[in-house]
């Protein structure tokens, strides 16, 4: 496979590393989807068609070049593809099929606030559409440059720690440091960022504010938006910047106009962070409940009571449990019938993954608050070993998409959120459009929540369409959106809107809120060369 | 002292409480600010003076009648004068001084959203300025009618709770419900609102999100910004909303933006908060520092630890700590002298008063990690009756001002925030500018913390400069901003802006910021008729 293979250019992660298709996911594949797991389809191993030449004529070229040095600009067919789409399902299929579109007409990489500043400046006055770019893992169509122009990669050099306070809980850092890099600079501190996606590994601090992401445990640390407490946003028109004052009272906070804005109003060039003490202790807890109602009314009252709040907090529907225990090879065996035999059956029973952290007392003063009230709602505990295996595999389920695509297989998520009181309607509500489409593994969790609500994962996965893929996606996943919508639940809890979502933003904030959010952009970027088509705004 | 008398106008709270000039206090006024405490000046009982008539013709006052109701709109002098202005000192001064300004021409009660919409829309077209009032415990002048229009008195009949929700921990109300009334209806849920501001008696709920509030138990329930979930905003050119989600990611978070608006874009019509199991327990902690540096080091570690945080976070200065003791007739006596023995002198000592609340188990938890903390900082635990006697007179210290007012004494406060590292520096510096000034009593606090930062809450009391009370009080109350800007303090973390800060807000927040704040007000209140003044951008 080489690496301008079509497969290769969105595949997931380390490029080498490959999730192993075991035998109880061969037979899952092929009693529950009719898959041959031994077919291939749609692997996507030719090399990369060529692209259409850049559109961009030698004078702004060489302006471009005078702002960012001439290693600071690329046209390769490499780095245009690579900048012409994130990690959306939709980009990974038309990919491999050959299709790059959205491309760039070049890839600069700024390296100071002063050429982000200038860059724009220039693309303003030329009316050029520029599309930030970090480390595109948008699974919305975030990334990408519809009418051209320049892509700006900023985590090759946009990408330091610029300060760590340790007495005032703050970091300030460049948008394009990656997740791991951030941790390492915390942790010689000992402090942690808090902020732990799936896609930890391969995302930017920068992409997490511009797209309100969530990490793993945000119950605990807040969703990125929670931890943002300053900025400097280099627009078309200027910079914007805010002050880290964690709260103030001095007219409308604007830090809640950038955190989302996905590009589409500037680039976030600085931003002030919260960060946490290192937790010492980790404690896991996990359980069974007899049904999702159970489930579901154990987090809420966890979320709603006073004491520790949990980090990580996820609950299952029942066929994702069930799904679960299929993978680890536990279905039909001793565990299962144990488990039935205990009143918690398959095709009802839901299970819980959480953990408290922090110093020893509190993690284990939590958890035993946690265990206690499971135990009052029928919980069966389940000890540490359920927290451990996924926590193992916490940033390596991405992976499997690109292995299950090589078999012809269509693997997507969706994800929403809602007040408790409608939150089962809404889960079951999508759920019947997912279970609509016939073999079709339909999973769903919990996994940020809130006194006040939770959000909805939804997994589907099912045999693709072969020769009508891309369509048959499209009507499949247009028609669980109008599921979520219809149920009441927001358009995205962390993925952000992108382009993917952007044509039914309007319909669901509202024309009051739309004006708001256009008559900012037509302030910052009159001439609407930031990130075209994103949250539809232009 | 009639109703209309022009220190009646704007006295704070119930009309017949007067604040009690004990012993101790005139000795404290003689001794610190060689006060006579038997002296009186510029009380105000004089009657209010006569007003201009209203500016309105009879056109549009009876075309405001139909959208109201003949009982909807007053043109009385004492309904004008009401709705001229909060609680701002430069309020209560001028209109002792028999000086009433910024009277709008008509004040209206609507009842209902859509009158709100009928009425902004009739104002939008005839270019008349509309001032929202809520229960006017505004200290920046944000009420008042400067270019004369309308006032909307929000508080008669727009005051209604709609919904609580005990499962989704949401409340949906009306602006103009005041604090009391709201935590009445609450109570009978079991819930509670969490915002108790000094001024909760006397303040709407409207109030408490335009303008950014905070309650003194907001380090546990957070600013009143925090307990926004969703909400209505009536707008001279429609309504915008925002669902209630807790958190999405669908763009930026307009909630943020109506939040600390003041009225300057349109009239909040239906506010979604956040609301609270009641807690059954509430645990009062308290203790002496040795110095301003102990006590600050401990309640940014007590911020920054794992577990409960409290709830009351309260360290008071080293003047206020001695001037409570004065007060409480404990200076120079045996708590005094016992104090000085164990190392904790006057001068330097500083007390810190808190509590921890919850269910039982939380309460105590977090009372006995607060107190392990404080030991290991060297401080001298002082049992539960500081935080009791704090309590009986939380909401009781703003009928203070009435009566130093009537003795001839210049009393207000200021209050602003930054990053732990540099609050101490920011507390010297404007504690040096209020020093600057003879015969001052300056105490400080902290009142609101985070693991980021905390506020500052300067409390100045001085003689005025007779014959030139107004003047004198402006240079002074500008010197002592000037200093909080220097040192790197917010303009304001919970008081809001109003009018008597809008003139600093350009150059606190920057170009880029305010250009953001005038294209959203161009787009809702083209014509500039929304509370004009407030947030200087119009």
């Amino acid at each position: 496979m080489s690496q301008s293979s079509r497969r290769a250019l969105r595949k997931w992660g380390i490029p080498k590393l490959e999730y192993p298709v075991t035998q109880h996911l061969r037979a899952l594949l092929q009693e529950r989807l009719g898959i041959d797991p031994e077919r291939r389809h749609l692997e996507g191993h030719e090399p990369l068609p060529p692209l259409p030449p850049s559109q961009l004529d030698e004078a702004a070229l060489q302006a471009l070049r005078q702002l960012v040095g001439a290693d600071g600009l690329e046209l390769s067919d490499e780095a245009r593809a690579r900048c012409a789409a994130g990690s959306t399902f939709l980009d990974l299929l038309q990919a491999r099929a050959g299709l790059i579109g959205n491309v760039p007409d070049a890839v600069l990489y700024p390296s100071s606030e002063a050429q982000l500043s200038a860059i724009l400046s220039f693309c303003h006055q030329e009316t050029i559409p520029v599309c930030p770019v970090g480390a595109r893992s948008s699974v919305t169509m975030g990334v990408g440059a519809p009418r051209g122009g320049v892509a700006l990669d900023l985590c090759r050099a946009l990408n330091r720690v610029l300060e760590v306070s340790p007495r005032d809980h703050l970091a300030r850092v460049q948008p394009g440091l990656l997740g791991p890099d951030y941790e390492t600079a915390l942790a010689s501190f000992d402090l942690c960022g808090g902020h732990y996606p799936q896609s930890f590994e391969y995302s930017s601090v920068g992409g997490w504010i511009a797209a309100r992401g969530a990490g793993q445990q945000s119950t605990r640390y807040g969703k990125a938006e929670d931890l943002l407490l300053g900025l400097r946003c280099v627009t078309p028109t200027g910079v914007v910047q805010v002050a880290p004052y964690e709260r103030c009272a001095m007219g409308p906070d604007l830090r809640q106009l950038f955190a989302g804005s996905e590009g589409s109003l500037g680039v976030l060039s600085e931003l002030s962070l919260r960060v946490f003490q290192r937790p010492p202790c980790v404690q896991p807890v996990a359980f069974f409940f007899k049904d999702m109602e159970h489930g579901v009314d154990f987090v809420r009252r966890w979320l709603q009571e006073d004491g520790i709040r949990p980090a990580v907090c996820r609950l299952s529907d029942p066929e994702e449990t069930d799904i679960a225990l299929a993978i680890d090879g536990r279905a039909h065996g001793f565990t299962d019938k144990a488990l039935s035999k205990l009143g918690y059956h398959p095709g009802h029973r839901v299970l819980f993954i959480g953990s408290c952290e922090g110093d020893q007392a509190s993690a284990r003063l939590g958890a035993l608050r946690g265990t206690a009230l499971a135990l009052r709602l029928g919980g069966l505990p389940l000890g540490s070993h359920p927290y451990r295996s996924w926590e193992k595999r916490r940033f390596f389920d991405p992976y499997l998409r690109d292995a299950l695509m090589d078999r012809g297989v269509l693997i997507d998520t969706l994800e929403t959120t809602a007040p408790w009181s409608r939150l089962l309607e809404l889960w079951q509500g999508v759920r019947r459009s997912m279970k609509a489409r016939p073999q079709t593994i339909a999973m769903t969790h919990i996994s940020h929540a809130y006194a006040t609500g939770a959000n909805l994962y939804f997994i589907f996965i099912s045999p693709m369409q072969p020769g009508a893929e891309l369509e048959d996606y499209q009507s499949y996943h247009s028609s669980l959106l109008d599921a979520i919508q219809e149920y009441g639940g927001a358009l995205s809890h962390h993925h952000g809107v992108g382009r993917l979502f952007a044509p039914r933003l309007a319909a669901q904030l509202g024309a009051g809120a739309i004006r708001c959010l256009k008559a900012l952009k037509a302030e910052l970027d009159p001439k609407g060369i930031m990130n075209p088509g994103v949250l539809a705004l232009d």
